[in-house]
């Protein structure tokens, strides 16, 4: 039976949304969870929690992290959730590591912990956007904020293996982000990438833009970390900004507000759509080791989806298939 | 009286927009407009409008650039609207340029017809990006894809002078993007680019992210041209795919459409928070000569609005405030 650890101490919120996760995921989704955090503070909260507890298993961690914290803090931490849970994984205990905590940390950890796949140049982070009509893979979001090409040939390599196993893409379209589609558009790193990404990538189908990403024409865009990390959080902004804009402007006038609460499945899909627990955790790509990263406002809702795409990878070998891809171009 | 010369030929759906907008904008602002474009045509529309067109004079320019147009083909066509047109302001018989045309194209003639600022290292590209309550001016968006920490800082120095002559701002306060807010994060350009902001730049704040700036906490935005235009075109693209996934949720059915009807106002505010017609048109900073560009999909009221921002850079004596503040640092 596969095995999850899971962070109790990752979310802004923690550790409820990641307690009630457990017994809503355990139950659901047939898996054991190891919850890791404090011990007897878990054992009170799950008490406290009907249904059934006989796939959870609480795991001990007296520390946890902050998301201010720096590397030098996280070091003095030596039993914090996120070391104690993916050593769980790294000895055999579960096969996955989930958390909604700081995203750096973790892939500080996690090459600690794991170490790289052979062979991989460097790990990066990778978000799922939600597009027109689907996902679209996007990497590196932060880990690299410098990048040379090869790296974003290699980024591709795992981003298609990711959309392979995770988004039932059998063929996925890679794109490389830059401001204009045409060949000989971009900075150096990214037009001395064309051409590598051209003879390496099957499916490169060149430059891409927000137009192509969020319309939908792509499912893998790979980037440099400074660029993706800009995208994303510039794009959660504006997304951020018109729902508040717009929720405001619903509230101004009665007439408004029972527009509003006519038009309420509408604003729901929306929502869906940007909604943090539809999009679930991702993965830290080119580590040793499945670990996997949720949004820090995750709630219970988040957390459980987080859990079944670790599920999902266990079940789909994505590690095992990173591996193959890799060494196969060594 | 201020003279505006008008690039007939710039916008998506030209000359039609461009052609309603002198005779709406000569009257509304009392400005004179030299419409630049093919003369028999130009007469023949003006001709099918209703309205005072006293103060607009038909400058004649028989060819017009296309979107797809590369420097090349630019090149071969030396009566262009848009060289026509600068070069009616660089003769002195108008004081600003106004065009929906290719960004790009305009930069290369505005760099051959006016030259840089004294002092200029790279003119930049900037726009004006709608935010809570406000506006934020970010630059470059396109010009420069590399650019050298030197170039920021006068980025920075520009778009102070700007948001102080156009945007009401006294003390403009200055962002640097990047990929966190701390002081050391950052691709290498930035981390070399802080210290001279610090050094050189009042009211400059930081590091900033999406959050920062479309929470209207910054007025200026200063980031290399390649970054800056993903952000520009993928935070535009977000936000139209939440715009359409809105509109066609609230068409699936009666009782949304209801709610949708009941609700118009509310989206009213959003659809114009969003509209280049309220943004209008973005100038090339750092050549020597006023020059605006609008968004290709401007109709009437985006073309009038750029036209109203023309004359108030010229009221405000935007170019020269520009040179003294660009020779003051020299």
């Amino acid at each position: 039976m596969i095995s999850i650890a899971l962070d109790a101490m990752g979310s802004d919120d923690r550790p409820a949304p990641e307690v009630e996760a457990a017994v809503i995921a355990s139950n659901k989704f047939d898996v054991n969870i190891l919850l890791v955090g404090d011990e007897v503070h878990l054992t009170k909260l799950l008490n406290e929690i009907n249904g059934d507890k006989s796939k959870i298993k609480i795991i001990h961690a007296p520390e946890a992290l902050d998301m201010s914290d720096h590397i030098q803090e996280a070091r003095q931490k030596k039993q914090n959730t996120m070391r104690v849970g993916m050593e769980l994984v790294k000895n055999g205990e579960a096969q996955a590591f989930v958390t909604a905590g700081n995203t750096g940390m973790a892939m500080y950890f996690a090459k600690k912990v794991f170490g790289d796949i052979k062979g991989v140049i460097r790990p990066c982070l990778c978000a799922i956007f939600p597009v027109k009509n689907g996902r679209c893979v996007v990497l590196d979001i932060g880990a690299n904020a410098e990048c040379r090409p090869e790296f974003l040939v290699q980024f591709a390599q795992m981003g298609s293996i990711y959309a392979k196993c995770m988004l039932d893409c059998n063929e996925p379209k890679v794109g490389l982000l830059s401001n204009g589609e045409e060949e000989g558009k971009g900075n150096n790193l990214v037009r001395e990438t064309y051409p590598l990404l051209k003879d390496n990538i099957d499916n490169f189908i060149g430059n891409v833009e927000g137009k192509e990403l969020f319309g939908g024409e792509v499912d893998v865009v790979v980037t440099d970390g400074f660029t993706g990390n800009v995208l994303l959080k510039s794009t959660e902004a504006v997304a951020k900004l018109i729902v508040n804009v717009l929720r405001k402007n619903l509230m101004a006038t009665l007439r408004t507000k029972i527009g509003a609460l006519l038009a309420k499945p509408a604003f729901g899909s929306l929502r869906k759509m940007l909604d943090p627990a539809e999009i679930g955790a991702a993965p830290l790509l080119g580590i040793d080791g499945l670990v996997f990263v949720g949004h820090g406002r995750s709630d219970t809702r988040a957390m459980v989806s987080s859990v079944l795409i670790a599920k999902q990878a266990i079940e789909a070998n994505l590690l095992e298939s990173l591996r193959i891809s890799i060494s196969d171009t060594l």
